[in-house]
């Protein structure tokens, strides 16, 4: 009981079932580096503002850098009597530097030191989430210029729709990484946000310069209400949503390999490095890395729900209920970036398969549309072009064959405007390089958007 | 069968019962304005690149205003047999003007047809809720500004803590609700991107000018990869994951509403207007405005829920189960709206009960703290001083009195350093003023923070 | 305001906005047909116990009959002002037949009222729910019998494993959705309580006899407590966590048909009436009705989200958010119920492409597992057994060949142990009957699975 | 690379980042009595079928009851390289006695062990949820029948609405979490499944005796289909489904005991061994326990919500995303458990304030319900006794005071059939009393309620 920061009204000990259910030391240990590095702030601006010595304030910083030493070194010993990471370390101080480490804890509460902490934890990791993106964004438009002249189907429905390149396919993905990227930027301004000084809810009565504070901390601007800045998590709840509209981006990319990856599409092939086998089937090669990262999809989904269906209906200020934001959010982050770190690796793994990929394209009626266009350009409706061309397809079906296997004659059945200039025109580079609107897929379009992407990611961290 | 758009390779007609579970129309046609403009647009784009003459831009733009007129009017048949509103509007120009309508379709797809509705209908409500958070701003800031002199009890783990301004906890939502203002701004930088010209997925081969349409619709940009364009829904996810913060922070505010008009707070009171009865009990007055919204939160996690579901793993380009992406979209937006609008206008409904917030503010040794701070001023290191006054309260709690009702004697038993200026000290005005940190509760900061608001405020919209 | 049933106490009338923000009417009149059943049973309750007499009785229920005919036939006007379905009966009865309507709300609250409606309803619900999966299941069982003969690739990790018959493979489904049976019959006993009886919460003055009205309406149980009754809304939850699983494995199941519906899979095709076309390519026939009901999947996960956050934190009693119950239960079950029904007769609509099947099932190393096997039963340890099965698989495959069309020399390079009797071994047919064990895929034990199924199946609605 | 099961075909090995980012072991470890467990009575079969003679299959099962005693001990070393629990196990058996290690896993695989050790796990987890929720009822029970004399008001819209017994409230409770049994018990049928014997999806081709290892491992039934076997993860998802619904259960007695211990209704105290202080507000005495309950209710929604998402849309049979079940499975059944063991002995600690809830229980005309059953009962119409109370209540309300304060000649103003018995009538005994109709509050039947709750609960575990 001795050791309880609060317990001066309190006739009892803590029950210790009590005692472990509401230790948060197990998970908050990990913030240890930012809740010095918050210490060493407050404490240096309560030197600024005269409230600490020269001394004091000395022995404080040295302290505070000698305990993050032994944690580092495995030296500390975590336990739930302690209750959380600010008791540990303020603890540990008071054994090594005596009473000043107590006036350390002037003109602020665990409530705002916590909502520091996590700030400074999620702006360190929000950062390394743009970078990684970055490098994983550089992965995709590198493989997109290496392989600038594989064709393969695009599908709508699973259903092959017409012929794109492999390259452009892959540039949808940097389109959705890209955009992740702004998220976390536009969500790291809202992080970036310094809550210290709030005290318990309602300020102090200390005369500091939070300003100062914020300044040694490297924020942008400090919270404007005290209330809001305890009792806040947007910021937490927003990277959750980032993250959970990123992983939708794995999930469906993750997907794509997988079944690329299959007997039945061979697009491509992922190195050995990356896949796994069967400790059954001696044949199998597994896409494990993109089931993960697909299966963990669910996971950040259920960070943002738990954090979510947390903040519903608190009342303000600080509740204890708050202490179970970190889990869902160190799960969140963590699965963020080790699904970034994975893939931007993998992406230099795969083998592209074009002549599969290329033979794919050559059935499955992918000219379909263009015979429809053709007919357009000849003056027929597009309606009437659209059901002609569907007529071919049925009829071509029916003799196992594809569009373009059609004899001249065969075709004309279907609309006396077919010439002998159907066929060129039907030819898989004939189509792709035609879809030259803004955008599209013909080569010139890809290759510029590939170089437009480069210049962007010359800038560091963008 | 002879209406469907694409059944030239089908040789069956579509099940009935498929027909109704295929449709979208009783969804979508809420998106009819926005299909027209899109289509108005396209067509005069297809008219300045020549593909469209000048008699033929003239008909079709003004059979797509008649059909838009018709259905305000109530005079347009819907039917699940024509699918969706694309079909329908493009099934009734045909009726109206003949060929020409068909025409209309070049170089489109309803893929990219669709994804531009929802763009613009985005757009348009996203724009709507910034200026529904402004007013709800102003309404909280109003309603700040005027009861500038209440205090009641801020409360840490719904305990009372320490005194506050009324107005301060108020600015804690306008914080909150600016945050949202702000998140939904960056949202509508990635709605106000044109779609259009993605054809079905790989761009078309017509040569569209897609930058003169987005002038046209006044979009910002257009996007940058055709079947990025067509399978993403990232816009939809980003505004449903604002609006689910938002709606957490609406959540807390009912909570905080509904305690407060329980007979035990007693602290406001909202008017009839805005309460209902009970059928049962005749003294009943019922909060079920701020229960409803509280209620009403759980639908827009929902919302965010089943699109975050509907988007895991589908490949590239458009599936049909993005078809779902409406009803939770147009769910969320309703709801996010309403709850915006009635809380608008609640807020000037309530009457707040000073009396009764000072009353619980003088008893529950809200005083503690200061007292612990009155202490740590005259030299006591701040944990000793901590401790002393949790011996105090334990204390003044066994004789059912609060800290100011000892005697000077009974506190020196604490501690010596206690003199007769703790009485004044203790005061509830006393104390908030003290608390004059930036950010903090004294009421010269809130007044700032009232009037730095109201500054903010007088831009429009933001 | 003359029309709502508790303003007594109040002196203003409620605002426009507030009235359409909280009025339900726009979503429980749904529930017309349950409310007058409930109120018919209540009536003849009150009779039962002397409260109404023999004419009064006799009025009400042949008024509510008559409203509940107006309803039906359109000739009812629903508005906002009279908040929910119970105001609009009860007005209307009085309009009909004068003050005995009055007495009707004897010894009830509009808080059991709309707990018994929502039971009745979805008791009825759930018992559909239950037959229509055994309609499901008995299309699965006969798809199983009629394609006994069919063997296709079995799959882990979307990499061809071992051969399987598609009937197996089907049964599988069998198994889900028969678990899903057993789900909502459970559920049912839950759901099947009736709460009539609690009033407002605390249980009525009136000498009511709720065994009597359970046993009019047919249910098995009353509910043993008046807080709980009104408060509790866990047979909402429970029916929508059953659907959500249920939903988990349509959406399995409809992956797996857009899958085999590519061109790359090629195993089934669904007939052109559950399939739909492109507007702008010709070839395409889309599994739409798959791909919606994998879609659908988000929007059940999300309903079961609303409500289990909406019940979050809730105090005793009824609360007014409990009316946002109904939107995510009317949808859950309307979604759920229209993917069984379109899915049972869906299933009559597949071609098998047993030709197709049977080549994939050839190629891809399917009898790998066969030849450790075949090893280990000649004496070789098993994971040395599948080291030499894997090697002898890279070998083949760096050949472009596969197992067994690999020369015995060849073979016996990886093992001395091979032998002629090798090559039947590794045939499609051997390694499937092989599988013989207790619910594998051998055809006997199919064809037992299904027998079981089918007896399972006579008993009506299990 | 020596170690791995599967590598025959692999030419190169594992990247060290793919091997972390796959392994499990950090996860699973935990399993490791139930897949030794599980892996002894496989040996077992094995040996009774004849493939292991009595020497091997002593050799194996003194190995793994060694390598339990080793891991219990803390000897045994885990490293991601050996991917998971499974692989350690054998690897170390191998190193202990050879290769009849090497013969253990004849016929089955790790798909269906993994299946195996997680529904034994569960069963296990199951039942001490369901033990510990029979502790938690006998703990409502016992303190509803210590407090039977107590009044309290009862709440609808957290407006007091009538009087009820603070023990019939808390009997509300012991209903919810009687269903929350009664569905674990359901679920357990489900999860009592034994997998065993589906090998890797088709199951085996050695004669293995499935009913037989059921049989040892104490299982009531074999799963039917083999890939459904290894597919399956809805025994899983159902026990989350009624973990989240017992959540929200938890939740709202949280919610109520925090309000409960609110300066505000101040109606409970809980002890000092079951709430902690501030290192800031000496006079705090926080619900943290409760607080945390309430805030873990969004762990388990998440966890649910994480697993239904994974599930959604695999194909059959195993996928590598299936290895992602297992935390949130962990997740959700560790914090269940920590919060009925806490909720079991708070219970015990709670100070019931009978004297603050009856004086709530006195104001605020909790018995205007019972003026209008008055007048009802005296032959005024319902709706119109209605209207006569509330326009009472509102009178009494303007002149401060309560019903049963104004005068007899006031009250008659209202309604002239009001007689001096109406005093009696009013008092909240008299409330209490009347509301005797089954379930209702009267003491009565709340005895009755913990009698016939006391009788269930003799039976052990239900």
């Amino acid at each position: 009981m001795s050791d309880k920061l609060w317990n001066g009204r309190f006739s009892q000990p803590t029950d210790a079932l009590v005692e472990a259910f509401t230790s948060s030391i197990g998970v908050d240990s990990r913030l240890y580096a930012y809740d010095i590095a918050g210490s060493i702030a407050h404490c240096r601006m309560l030197h600024q503002i005269g409230l600490l010595s020269e001394d004091e304030t000395e022995a404080i910083v040295e302290g505070l850098k000698a305990i993050q030493a032994e944690i580092e070194a495995g030296d500390f010993a975590f336990r739930d009597s302690l209750e959380d990471i600010h008791m540990h370390i303020e603890s540990r101080l008071a054994e090594k530097i005596g009473d000043a480490a107590r006036k350390l804890h002037t003109g602020r509460s665990r409530n705002d030191q916590i909502a520091l902490d996590i700030r400074l934890y999620l702006r360190d990791e929000t950062r390394q989430v743009i970078r990684g993106l970055a490098e994983l964004r550089r992965a995709i438009v590198a493989l997109a210029e290496a392989q600038i002249d594989v064709v393969m189907p695009g599908y709508t429905h699973l259903q092959r729709a017409q012929p794109v390149l492999f390259s452009h396919h892959l540039m949808a993905y940097y389109e959705m990484f890209t955009r992740d990227s702004e998220r976390f930027a536009d969500a790291l301004q809202r992080i970036d946000v310094m809550p210290l000084g709030a005290a318990a809810l309602a300020g102090t009565t200390y005369p500091i310069d939070r300003e100062y504070t914020a300044r040694l901390l490297g924020f942008s601007r400090i919270a404007e209400n005290s209330m809001d800045a305890v009792a806040d998590r947007d910021f937490a709840l927003e990277f959750l949503a980032a993250a959970s509209i990123c992983m939708s981006h794995f999930s469906r990319l993750s997907e794509e390999f997988i079944l690329w990856s299959s007997a039945e599409f061979g697009f491509i092939e992922i190195s050995d490095g990356f896949t796994t086998g069967s400790s059954i089937m001696p044949q199998k090669k597994n896409p494990d890395v993109c089931e993960l990262v697909r299966g963990k999809t669910g996971r950040v989904y259920g960070d943002l729900t738990a954090l979510l269906t947390l903040m519903k209906s608190l009342p303000l200020a600080y509740n204890r209920d708050m202490q179970e934001d970190k889990e869902p959010l160190f799960d969140g982050v963590d699965t963020l970036r080790a699904c970034i770190a994975v893939y931007s690796r993998m992406l230099g793994q795969i083998t592209v398969k074009a002549e599969q990929m290329a033979h794919a394209t050559e059935t499955g009626f992918l000219n379909a549309t263009d015979l429809a266009d053709y007919l357009a350009a000849k003056g027929v409706p597009f309606r009437q072009a659209h059901a002609c061309a569907g007529k071919a397809v049925r009829y071509a079906q029916s003799r196992g064959k594809e569009l373009h296997q059609l004899s001249l004659a065969e075709l004309k059945e279907f609309s006396p405007q077919i010439d002998a200039d159907i066929f060129p025109a039907l030819s898989t580079q004939a189509m792709v390089a035609r879809r030259c609107s803004s955008g599209g897929t013909a080569p010139e379009n890809v290759k510029q958007a590939i170089q437009k992407a480069q210049k962007r990611l010359e800038t560091p961290h963008v």
